[in-house]
């Protein structure tokens, strides 16, 4: 085989992971963003595969180096105009034709300590980790299109009641028991999609996006807690519906949910009733639903998923 | 060398990380507690490892069995006193001289939804798990005394002023600048040791162990917030000051605080100033610091920290 | 907005991580499999996501059982022989058009004792974990198509010298020296397609996906080694390059390979030479690439990498 | 309260995790080390505990610059040299009392690729991580005496026949049967003691660190492979016993290790019989051991294992 018989298929690079951290000081009262940030730029490096020439390739290091100079130059608003700002500063560029940027941010609360009358005050300048949820958002530019995602991962949820399970086929493996209460627990991840097009619906460039993200978060949740629930697919769909209904500017939300199962315990064994009060929490296996709820007619943009996990 | 130059040293076995989640349905405004609890008994072993003779070996099986069904006899109350149950029941029997009990509690919140009027109201059994940090517990039965060690772990808190650190020896081998402003940053995980006698200074017997949880973090944050730190250790202290002057059934409280630093970029190099806006969060190398605050006079009770760490 | 303005998009669900360990015990030298398997289901679940209708829902459970059935009923040859006995016997149902299975295969080696001259020989029934790398395997149905990947994750390699790095664009926030000398690290994970057709260069049904997996193995490893590298990107395209050269079955290659940074320590501070001899292995950020090769005139399958990382 | 009624208790401060990479490039045949080393030091740190005087503070910083500095100087043959060699640096200055070093050092093996005639031969600077297991070290120097311990952590076994467990006492909440024939899997963390004396019984001082490595990881594999097991325990003791046996070095032996349990899957439910070939691997709960085998007469040296886990 003559190696002209091989040839470079999708590709990206860049820099994972770069920690930055950003006060705003402004005031006595300080502001903070904690973001996790990934630059993956794609073009044409055929030459640097091939042959180790790095003439075209912008170096993962200046990568880094700008996310730090943005952090200070524009200040962090929000990770997705963050991440709007980066791919906009990269694509400007002739080595780079489109890209992924990421961004994870960590959630900081100000703690409380008491004021002059021992009412709880919020402190200028200490603050203590969330850690509820993550927040994510993702930007792809390929073919010269922008497409914009805001998300949070692992926001974990359990109800206790309000779930049943039954009316599934029964084959030669099939051992469940049906069951009209069981326990219900899952960890949200979700990505939605923001429309392109900011007129119709309203779009990325006049977004509020920590508005958006505080009514998708909120929404999800109610779903969970008030939906009577037949399976975990009815209620990751009723969330996404809910979601969809309240904000126009997201045409597309997908989620990835386990079911964490717990296990009713066998306490007859012992003499003992157990009418759904003492569980066992499963690790492995679980469950596992992956999902998309859409806006009837949206465009299909597949760009904005691909190889969110590491394979093009 | 004869076998009989070669004895069974300290040991301990068990069962660990038994994921109990126990629903309280007496009204429909469920409760939940949910644990990971491991059991460590100590006795008289050494047929059981010299020729493999377990009449003696409670299995761990049945440590496990014991956990689900005092979950369902006694319900959990808190974790200190479900440990108190367990170590009690197995220090009973005859094959137990002593042991380990140790539990992670995990905090839920309840979902907020829409009331009648719109208003948010917490659901009756919907949760989102917490996460801020996790609750502990471990007691210890040795020579027929428990030691009963309430804590957390993982409470992670930065401040964006207010801490300096200089003033510092320098050798051949110090490049360390001195600094006046810095972000601090850390996990706090403590463990505190309730006294062993409950007339003198209050007594596990007639504690209020969620009580004192709640006052310990509030305290432990409230010092981290209030406190100008001239180290990280001057923090630490002032936390265990702190909580010891309010808590008279504490009389002694560790502390495990690694410093997460946080490097100011530099972006001179880019011909931008950074008033410490922009930082590096660091991975590895950290600070680490272990250090404990005690009540002066207090016994010595080295048995309530031994082994927490796997090694005897 | 109207609930017929919204639609199920792309979905697939199942059990994730079913932990199954088949031991063949068929003659005193027992043979060991361990596989970590995910089954996930594609099909026209629309009822189930918008109204609970269970009736086309094969249950997770039945899922897992069915894994368990089948490493009874015909043992595991190999990962991927064993996810095409699973996607066949779905995708044979009624309510299954298609779906996802996927398995982490973990290596285990015979124990070594002495043998009755004190000579090595390798144990019947005991065995030590490799870790090296984890074996993967991903077999996709879509359209009544089977994809088929074979791959490993996380193969760590390590050279101390043969690599450079020069030549790269500079611009304003470029920092990074050029280097003729450095240490290249990286985790390789790789994943690569077999070809659909048997006919042409082989074909699943008569491959020898042991055999495979250690070619590819031993090639990725030499080529990394024997390289002079002037890019983490040169090497990964050499070592795709060999692998199409060599195995007929294989027709793309995908690579996700973090490189993993060593920083040439700043000793002259202390009055010494550092000629690369001391280094900080960093943990974040790290550079971050994927790419492909892929023979000429391969058919594009994208089905086959698709949703890998969670995200239709 | 005043605050004279509270004092520091015990205490270390130090950096964690420093990850130095040593490379020897004396001949081209380059050799590899790698570890990750913390460095704690305790004396008499109270001044900067109560009110923040650092004048005694040796900076985390510098002990960090002096390990990288120290691999240069001193080159790192084993782990329990070089700590040897930070632990004296260190307790010779006047603000230094004692301390624990500790250290992982990965195993890396060099990569094989074609010879001359084909045959395998080693490279010459390009190394594949082993991950096998972990090699640790862990100098104490409390009241000017050194305790140096050497170790391992997680080399994962597993035999698929020759463990039996029964004879166990049975109470009201046990439910275990017993059984002649199952799978017993751990992950094995051990640390060994040497002895302070270097006449008695060999000593730190004319110690081949990295035989007594070889001869504990390989006796405490064969004793796993080759003891018929009535339960973990005595496995336990039969590998403490043959180390203490082989190298009189070491005087104490202590082991951590779960009990990885594979449960057997009912697959009479399918039509199937199931004679211990296909199992389920547990994740949690999990048995758990610790357990320390000692040379009889050997002094008590508590200092060697404390504060190990992180609380002291």
């Amino acid at each position: 085989m003559s190696s002209s018989d091989v040839v470079l298929g999708p590709n990206q690079y860049g820099k994972a992971e770069v920690r930055v951290v950003r006060v705003n000081r402004e005031t006595p009262v300080h502001r903070l963003m904690d973001l996790n940030v990934s630059s993956l730029l794609r073009g044409d490096f055929t030459d640097c595969y091939r042959s180790g020439d790095n003439s075209r390739v912008i170096a993962t290091d200046t990568q880094k180096n700008t996310v730090y100079a943005f952090a200070k130059e524009h200040g962090i608003s929000t990770p997705e105009e963050f991440l709007l700002l980066l791919g906009r500063h990269f694509t400007a560029q002739d080595e780079v034709s489109g890209g992924r940027w990421t961004a994870e941010s960590y959630p900081w609360e100000r703690i409380q300590v008491p004021g002059p009358e021992g009412e709880p005050r919020a402190h200028e300048h200490s603050f203590v980790k969330s850690k509820q949820e993550i927040r994510t958002a993702a930007l792809t530019v390929q073919d010269g299109v922008e497409h914009l995602l805001g998300g949070f991962s692992d926001l974990t949820v359990l109800k206790t009641t309000g779930s049943e399970f039954s009316g599934f086929p029964r084959d030669r493996y099939t051992t469940l028991p049906e069951t009209q209460d069981r326990i219900m627990a899952t960890d949200i991840t979700a990505r939605w999609l923001f429309a392109a097009d900011p007129g119709a619906q309203g779009g990325a460039a006049e977004t509020d996006f920590d508005a958006v993200y505080a009514t998708v978060k909120q929404l999800v949740l109610e779903q969970f807690a008030l939906v009577h629930s037949l399976s975990l697919q009815q209620t990751l769909y009723a969330a996404g519906e809910a979601v969809l209904g309240a904000v126009p500017e997201i045409e597309d939300i997908r989620f990835v949910m386990p079911n964490n199962h717990h296990y009713v315990v066998d306490l007859s064994r012992f003499g003992l009733e157990n009418p759904n009060e003492v569980f066992q929490a499963g690790d492995r296996p679980y469950g596992l639903m992956n999902a998309s709820v859409t806006r009837r007619g949206a465009p299909s943009r597949p760009h904005a998923w691909e190889w969110l996990g590491g394979f093009c």
